[in-house]
């Protein structure tokens, strides 16, 4: 890439190092001194004035390399991180240690549409049983994720369609001073194209973009392995693309957004019309049977071979691809992840969104890039929360954290 | 955004000094330092350095901030640089000083078509002349822009569909040998981004798109002020998104092709087609006298108030409009700066990719993003040529430049 950005402002020693020993574990002084490009003397220094801060520590003798012996460095291993996603019907919550290996998990249910306070004050209950669980006495950071758009730099929703009550809460400033430390809040898409990045098939993507296909539909895009939100922290909004001058009205009021053709909401409302129409008895049964489909349901008549379901997976499917197609011609990315409630569906939609994307896009920007399922599944986003969280700490210019 | 980078190595001093009095003009040393955050004993020992290596000179006492006089530093005043930009009827050279101040300038009219070694013996002597009558001696590097993909780190053009015989030929290293001096290759669309980052509308944008609306259309993007390629080096290609299913054949050989609907050579052929099927006298009589239309003709039509021509633009605006309005939902960018000979259609054109762009994006995406005209015109591929080797040439680590 070119460089071209005078005087911009360095990555500080204390991020890099710390980020470092983070993303790889333990490292000898020597192979930090080596791989941050400075002197073994700055990195003594460093270690020695990070180990006050509370943020790393000497751990003992490295193997010997034939001269002296260096010493090793790892995070201090009283650092705990929280990560906490919120989804529509549901959140996860996880503890995690420095290096974001998570020490507790639960996933409860919850609506979001029971506003901000009652939906946050779940969320700060099963992060304190969590905690005590965990053996945990305070946290040095929490990342938030929520669906739907978010002020990054205010941290608090921005007119989001789906979560009524929410628009304009200080979620950050709240949780922050619940549990008496620094919290990020972005959106869920971000939150788990960063875990993915972290923890799953994305760990050597250079420039990727992580599709969720849940209720709705959106994008998380990494761009040289940082996550790029655009000029207005809008960017990846993918579900609002308009893929036809009519069609049902998506939940933004609009018509003919992807979202409103292809989401697993959309799904579930052609289900149900397929199923009340009698065009699939399958679906009709389970209609009966339920009270109400969801997108898991056309799953389900897939698999018991309901030709009806399988066309409105097709449909979707493509959909998705030729809105994939594009991107792919325009950002030529190294990877796409799909993830989201949707792909419990599994391979159908899969084979889908790959032979539209692929049939579509210029055969240079195709010919070696891999559309996968996310291997995560729901630790995505609360990895990913607390990676964006630990960014934040370990790039702190403090003293020790509060 | 997430700084995330664990052990990335810095841009050097150097570079971003040298980039900096690029930029902005001569600076005192006082100031360097408080720009570039390092100490005024590093700023000028840097400088001394760059001053043996004929790169950066001091040139007397900065005017008195009350305390001690500084000493202002610039550019060595002998740096020359050249710019080239190679399109499909013609190419322009410049030569610059290393500011990118623009010392002689000529296009002369080539067809690409007559193949690399003819085309560049004519770059090669219309950049000598410029040396003579700009009396430079030496060029310390030269960048060259060409319409069709370009492999960045081999220097040579990839499967370019419009330019036979160009296809794996040596561009950047047979330059080199005849020039003496190093030199970079990029895509046009490329090199007219980064001069209009450089001396256009684009100088305080940080995430922008440059759409090249000429015989073929195509994107250069930057994000956070870099000059963006994608995994391939084939991001931007916009000109072929399908944008429909079924459509005239494109250059590329597919169908449905944006470029085949809305670039130049589209407008020619849809006008050629109502000329002789007698929907347009206007066109028609064009044709008779002309032999053959081009995009241009359509804009002459447009200017007589031929509505078959205004029409034609509307379609192709449209057409643009829509890629432009699903690539501002995921890439949310700060400006969208169109370029390109159709631009020379004028405000017709502009309005409906506007109109189209604004109407189908998100509102929060499209508040306030400009979508504006090129200022530069046939300036901005030669001084962003120019700008592209000199980031090379500033951040090489060497001697003094052969």
């Amino acid at each position: 890439m070119l460089h071209s950005l005078a005087g911009r402002a360095e990555t500080p020693l204390q991020a890099r190092l710390l980020a470092l020993l983070r993303d790889t574990g333990p490292l000898s002084r020597a192979q930090l001194a080596d791989r941050l490009e400075v002197s073994r003397t700055t990195v003594a220094a460093e270690v020695a004035r990070l180990g006050e801060l509370g943020l790393a520590e000497e751990t003992g003798p490295a193997a010997s390399r034939g001269g002296r012996r260096s010493t090793m460095v790892d995070l201090d291993a009283s650092i705990r991180f929280a990560g906490i996603n919120v989804g529509a019907t549901g959140l996860s919550v996880a503890v995690t240690d420095g290096r974001l290996g998570v020490l507790a998990h639960r996933a409860v249910p919850c609506d979001i549409k029971q506003g901000p306070e009652a939906v946050l004050a779940i969320a700060l209950r099963t992060a304190r049983q969590l905690m005590t669980e965990a053996d945990v006495d305070r946290l040095v950071g929490v990342g938030i994720g929520v669906p739907g758009p978010v002020d990054f730099h205010r941290g608090l929703p921005v007119s989001p369609p789906i979560m009524p009550g929410w628009d304009g809460y200080p979620v950050r400033d709240a949780v922050s001073r619940e549990l008496g430390c620094p919290v990020v809040l972005d959106n869920d898409v971000n939150v788990m194209a960063v875990g993915e990045q972290h923890a799953g098939v994305a760990r050597t993507a250079h420039n990727f973009l992580y599709v969720k296909i849940g209720t709705g539909i959106g994008c998380g895009i990494v761009i040289d392995g940082e996550l790029y939100r655009g000029a207005d922290g809008c960017a990846g909004d993918i579900g609002h693309i308009r893929v036809d001058d009519f069609g049902p009205t998506c939940a933004c009021g609009n018509t003919g957004c992807l979202e409103a053709f292809a989401g697993g909401a959309a799904l579930a409302r052609d289900a149900t019309a397929a199923a009340q129409a009698g065009r699939s008895e399958i679906l009709a049964s389970l209609l009966t049977d339920k009270g109400v489909l969801t997108a898991a349901d056309v799953g389900t008549a897939v698999s018991q071979g309901d030709p009806h379901a399988v066309q409105l997976i097709r449909d979707s499917g493509r959909r998705i691809g030729q809105v994939l197609a594009s991107l792919v011609s325009f950002f030529n990315p190294d990877l796409i992840v799909i993830g989201g409630g949707v792909t419990a569906l599994g391979h159908s939609l899969l084979a889908e969104i790959r032979g539209v994307t692929y049939r579509r896009s210029l055969p240079l920007a195709t010919g070696s890039l891999p559309i996968v399922l996310t291997e995560l599944g729901d630790h995505a986003g609360v990895v990913g929360a607390a990676r964006l969280i630990s960014g934040v700490v370990y790039a702190a210019d403090q003293g020790r954290i509060p």
